[in-house]
C-alpha cells in the first residue's frame, strides 16, 4: 500500500481534488491521509472541512496555520507556518508521495515541506500561465515537484520546457472537470432551494426557470487595494442586467476583506435586489447551479475550465485568468460595468457556446490516482539541460 | 536612496556575496540593510556575525532560525521559521529590493518570504546544475526571482530557457572571484600563523614552504547517513599522502553532524598526525592559504569556482559538484581514498594548471551593485512560453 | 537612557496603556521602544496601529502573529508565534525592560519571551481576580514578572501571597483611569458627531441630549460557541429599553465571531432601531461618550474601573467580570434579557452613583514611568516561603 | 477511557516520568498519548526518543522544536514553536488531560498549549524552590495547571499558599524514586561494563570495586558564560580527588556549550586519566551505577531526591538547586575546586548517610495513574483568595 499524502488548504482546492481523492480511496494499492489546513478549516470560508467529513474523507492531521490580516505579509507568515507543521504532520504519517495542487500561495508550504522531507511531490495544474504571484507559486512548485499531472497539452509542453524530464510529466485533464463530468451525466438536476440549503442573504431566486447568473469574483493577489473598486463594478453591471444572480463570496486571499467590504457597502448604500449572496455550497450544488445558469461572471477558473467543458458562458473580467488557455466560452472584460454588462447581453443572444474538452474528459482523478499507484517515485531530478 | 536589504544565513554565503555587500555600501544610490540569520549567527558554525561587523558591515537585524538536529525535518522547519521571521523583518525594513545567494535550503525562505511580501528579489549564482536538495532549491528561487545575477553564459541560458525574461538575466560573473581576484592582486601574502589567528586543534602547519593541502568537504544532503563513510576515505587518503593539511570544518547541513562525528572517530582511533582542523577563517585568509596551496581537495564549490580562477588544483569528491561547470584545473574522483590519493599525487606531478575566466572576472560585486541601482525593479513577470 | 519597550497587542491595552506611553516618552531618562502586534495591527479589529502612530508613538516593530479562526487552537499558536518572534525582536531592540499589560491571552508572548530572553518584565494590573482563561494568563504572567504595577490594595495583597517581593509591588492604580481622569478634567465635551467621524452602522445618535446607552459586551473566551445567545440577549434588552444606544464592537478573542454573527443575525431578523454600532473610536472620545451617558452595559472591565472613576451608571452581564472589585456603580445581572432591562431601569431611576477612587487617581502612567526609571531591574527572583 | 497525553521534551524528564507512563498504561481506564519533542529527539542529546521505543512507549507525535544555539533567544523561540505545533498535536490527539513535568524551559510550551486549547493540565513535581528561570518557569505553570502532584509536604504548602485550591494539590512524591525503589529493590545489580554498553571516552573504570565517583554538572541557565569556568573548577577537582569518575555529559541546556567546551578544553590540555565521559545511559543503568558509587558530584537533583531516598553522598556545587529541600545526604559546596575536594574526602571518611523518604517512597507513578482516573479534571479555577 502507498501511503497518499493530499494536503487540502482552501474550499476552491477541495472542489479541484475530490475525484482524485474518491479515486485514490477505492485504489487497492493506495491509502489516502488527507491534512486539511489553512482556510479549509475557518468556518468564514465555509467550513469545507465539515464538507470533507460530511463526503467519506477521514482527515488524518488538522493543521490551522492562516494568519489573520489577509495582506501581503500574512501571507508569507501562513505559508512559513505551514511549512514548519507540515514537516511535523509529514514527519508522524510518514507518506511515500505528497500530492498538491495548483497554484494557491500556500500550496508552497506543501511543496517545500515535502521537497525538503525528501518526500516525492505530485504536482496537479502546472504549466498554466496567469498572472500575479500565483504564476510565481506555480512555477517554483513545479521546480519542487517530481511527477506533473497537467491539464492541458500546452501545460505540458511548458513544463517540459522549464527542464522537467518528459517522462514525468502526464496530461491527465484537470480533475476539477470530473465533478463537472459526474453533474453533466446524470446528476445535474436542479432539485434543491439553494437558498433553504445554504441560507446566505438576499434576494430569493428560482432556479428552476433557469434564468439566473453567477457570480464569482476574488480578489487579485498583487492588487488588493483595489479589490472594493473591482468588485463595485461588477456590483454595479450585475444590477443593471437585472437576471436574478447568485453570487458566491470569495476565498482567503490577500485583499478578500477589500472585496468583502466592496460587497458590503454596496448592500447597504446602492442595494441588491436581485442578488442572493452565499458563502459556502458544496461543489456539486454549484456546479449544477453553473451548468443551467444563463452564464458566469467574474475572474474565477471555473469560467474558464468547467464552463468550457460544461459549455456555460462566461464573462472574464480582469487581469487574474490571463495567459490561461481558453475555450470558445468566455468573452474577456476590463473591470468595467458597461463592458461587463455589455459582454453578458452578448453571450444572452448567442446562447450556449460549444462543449470543450480542453481541459481533459472527467477522467482525471481515476487517471492520477492510477500514476500515482505505478509510476516510480523519485525525489532525485536535474534540469534536463 | 534604493534600500537593498541582503540576506546572509551561511559563513559560505558571506564570503560569497562580500563583494556585493562592499560595493552597495559604496554606492551612492543605495542603502544597504544587511539581516544576518541562521547558521551565520551561530558559534558552531564560526560566528560569522562576528566577521561581517568586524567587516564593518552594519546588521540591520539578527534572526535565529535554525531548528537544531540537521535532519531532513529540521531543514523544512528551519525554512519555514525563516519565512514568518524574514516577512517581519521586511515589512519592518520596508527595502527596495530583496538579495539572496545561491541555493543553500534556507535561501528558500528569503526567497519566499521577499516574494510574497512583493518586493523585488535578486537572485545570484542561479542557472547552474548540481545534484540533491540544492538543485530544486535552486530553480524554485529563479522562479520566484525578479532579477538574475548569474555567474556564467551558461547560467544565463538555462536561466532563460526556463522561461525567464532575457532582459532581466545578467552574466556578472560569480561574486566570490572578486575576493579571490583581491587576494590575487596584491593581498595574498601568507604573513599569518593561522593556528595562532584561529586555534584550531591538530599538527602546526608552516605555510611559508608553501607545501601543503587544503580539504574542505561538506556532508552531501541527500546522502546524510553516509556522509561519516564519506569523510573517513578523505581522512584516510590525506593521512596517506602525508603532506601538512589544513582541513576546514563544514556548514550546518542536514548530516554535518555525520562528518563532524566522523572526523572526531577518526582522530581518536586513526590520529592525524599531518592535519590541522579549523573551525572558520576570514574568508580572505582561507583564499591566501588556498592560493599558496598544493591543492584543494573535497567537494567545495570553491574548488571549481576560486580556484579555476587562481589556477589551484582540484580534487572533486563524489556527487556534490555534478553537473557544475569545470575548467582545467578539476580531478573528479569518487568516495575512495585511493582514488583521492591518487589524483592529489597527478596534480603534485603536473604542478599549477592554467588560471580561467569561466566564472568571472572579479568585477561581479560592483556590476551587481550597478545594476541594483540601475535596473528597473518590478515583482510581476510572466513565464516566456 | 533605559529603553522601555511595551508590547501592544489590542484596542483595549492601547486605551489602557497609552498614559503610560506618554509618561515615558516625557522622561529624561527613559526612551520608548513600542512594538505594535497582534489585532492592534488588523483593520478588522479597528487598525489600532494607526490611532498609535496618529497620537504621536512612533513603532519600534510591527509584529503580525495573529492566528485566524478564533478558538482555542488558534489563540494558543498566536501566543505560540508571538513567542517565536518577539524574541526576535527583543534581541534586536535590546531593550531594558519590557512592560507587558493585563492578562489578554496573547500577553504570555510578551512575558514568556522577555523573561525567557532575561529581560526585566514588569506587569500592569496584575493581582486581579476575573474567571476564564484571562485568571491563568494574568496569575502565571506575574509568577514571569519582576515588578508588578497594580491598581488596588487588594491585587497587591494578592501578589504578594502569591510569593513576589513585596519591594517589587507597586500601587499605582490602573493606567486606564488616567485618560478618564484627563476626560473627566476639561476634555469631555461632546463637541463631535461620532457617525461622522467613526462610521458605524445603525441609527443616528443625538449625543447632545446626553440620554442615550452605551453598550460594550465581548465574547467570553471559556463559553464562546454560546457566544451569539449571550449577544443576543442584550441585544433583546436594548431594544426593548429603546433608548438610543452606541454598541461597540467586541475585539479580538476566541469567539468574537459568534458576538458578531449574533449581531448580524439580530439586525437582519429583529432590526435595531435604536442601536448604531461601532468598530472602533479613539480612546479619548469613547470615554467621553461613556461619561456623559446614562449608563454602560456589557460585561467589560471599562464599566468597573473607568466608570467607577467616573461615576457611570453601569449593567455588567455575566461572569466575565466575577472576582473584580467594584464601587457602588454597577449592578450585576445574567446573560437574561429582563434582567438587564430591569437593571438599567433601575440606574435611571437612582441616577449617577458616587465617583471612586478605588482604581486609582489618575497618576498611574506618571508613576509607573518614574518608576521605571528609579526601581533596580533585576531579573531573578524566588518565591517568598 | 481517559486519554493522557505526556509530553517529553529530554532524557532528564523522561527518567523522571517513565513510572507514570508504565502506571498509565497498565491502568485499565487510562490511554497514554505519548509526545516526543525538542532535545528529547536528538542525537547529540543522546536520542531519548529510541529508548522510549525500546521500553515498549508507542510515539503519538514527535515534535522537531529545538533551535540551535543554546542562548536566551533560543530558548524563547524553542518554546514559542513548541505551543505552534503541541496546540496542532492536541488538536488532533483530543487528549482528556496533558500531563507537564517540573521546570525545564520548554515545559512551558506543554502548559501554555494545553491551558489555551482548555486541556486540564496536570503539572508533576510544582511547589519547589531553585534559583535561575526554572523557577519562573515551574511557578508560571503552576498557574496554568488544574492538578497538582508534588513531590514533597513542603511543596504542596507552597502551591496551596500561590493559590491553588487545596482539593487539587496531592503530595505524590517524586515519581524519579519510582525508578530508584525499582534499583534499589532488586534490579540493582552492577553486572555491566558501561563502556561496554554506552561507549564514551576516557578511562577504563571498574564498577565491580565499588569505588568510584560519579559526576552530573549542568549549565547554570541564568550565568551560561561562566559555565566553563563552573565545569572546569570540577574537572580540576575530580583529577585531584584521583577516584575513578564517571562523568555525564549534560542536557540541552542555555549554556551547555560552554559546559562541552570547557571538558573537551580540560582533556586537551589537561588530561583527565581518572574520568570515562558518557554522553547518555539508560536511567536504571544510571542509577544502578550512582547507588553503588562512593558518592555524586555535580549541581543535578538527583543528587538532592534520588541519591536521598538511595543513601548516596552528594556534593553540590553552586547555585543550581538552592532552595530544594535537602535530606542529611548533601554537602554544598562553591564552585571551588578546593571546597568540592574537601567535601568529596568528608564523604569518603563518613560512609553512607541515612536513607530519607522526604521525597517519596517510590510509589509515585501508581497514584498518579490513580489519581488521573479518578480526580474529576476541570479547566476552570480562579484564585482562592
Amino acid at each position: 500500500m502507498k501511503r497518499v499524502c493530499v494536503v487540502i488548504t482552501a474550499r476552491a482546492s477541495y472542489a479541484r481534488i475530490k475525484s482524485v481523492l474518491e479515486a485514490v480511496q477505492r485504489h487497492p494499492e493506495l491509502q489516502l491521509q488527507l491534512v486539511v489546513a489553512a482556510s479549509a478549516l475557518l468556518d468564514r470560508y465555509g467550513s469545507t472541512v465539515d464538507h470533507i467529513q460530511r463526503d467519506g474523507f477521514p482527515v488524518a492531521a488538522r493543521v490551522f496555520m492562516q494568519l489573520e490580516g489577509e495582506n501581503l505579509v500574512t501571507s508569507a507568515k501562513t505559508t512559513g507556518l505551514g511549512i514548519v507543521e507540515l514537516a511535523t504532520v509529514f514527519d508522524n504519517l510518514k507518506p511515500d508521495v505528497v500530492v498538491t495542487v495548483a497554484d494557491r500561495y500556500e500550496t508552497m508550504a506543501t511543496a517545500v515541506a515535502a521537497a525538503y522531507v525528501q518526500l516525492p511531490l505530485a504536482h496537479v495544474q502546472g504549466g498554466e500561465v496567469t498572472g500575479s504571484l500565483d504564476e510565481k507559486v506555480r512555477h517554483a512548485v513545479t521546480k519542487l515537484a517530481d511527477v506533473h499531472f497537467v491539464a492541458t497539452n500546452m501545460a505540458a509542453e511548458r513544463v517540459i520546457r522549464m527542464g522537467e524530464e518528459p517522462s514525468r510529466v502526464f496530461v491527465t485533464g484537470c480533475p476539477s472537470l470530473d465533478l463537472a463530468a459526474q453533474v453533466l451525466n446524470g446528476q445535474g438536476a436542479l432539485d434543491f432551494d439553494p437558498a433553504l440549503r445554504y441560507g446566505g442573504v438576499g434576494a430569493p431566486i428560482h432556479l428552476s426557470e433557469r434564468n439566473y447568473l453567477v457570480v464569482l469574483q476574488h480578489p487579485v493577489t498583487t492588487e488588493h487595494e483595489v479589490a472594493r473598486r473591482h468588485v463595485t463594478e461588477t456590483l454595479h453591471a450585475v444590477k443593471a442586467v437585472g437576471l436574478p444572480t447568485l453570487w458566491f463570496w470569495p476565498n482567503a486571499d490577500a485583499g478578500s476583506d477589500g472585496t468583502s467590504k466592496g460587497i458590503r457597502a454596496f448592500r447597504e448604500s446602492e442595494g441588491a435586489p436581485n442578488v442572493h449572496f452565499y458563502k459556502n455550497m458544496s461543489p456539486e450544488d454549484f456546479l449544477r447551479i453553473v451548468m443551467h445558469s444563463r452564464g458566469i461572471v467574474g475572474n474565477s477558473s471555473v469560467a474558464i475550465r468547467e464552463c468550457s467543458f460544461l459549455g456555460v458562458p462566461a464573462v472574464n473580467i480582469g487581469t487574474r485568468q490571463v495567459g490561461r488557455e481558453r475555450a470558445g466560452n468566455v468573452i474577456d472584460v476590463d473591470y468595467d460595468r458597461e463592458q461587463i454588462v455589455q459582454a453578458v447581453r452578448q453571450h444572452l443572444q448567442h446562447g450556449r457556446p460549444e462543449r470543450s474538452a480542453l481541459y481533459g474528459t472527467g477522467q482525471a482523478g481515476v487517471r492520477i490516482a492510477e500514476l500515482l499507484a505505478t509510476v516510480p517515485l523519485r525525489t532525485d531530478k536535474r534540469l534536463t539541460y
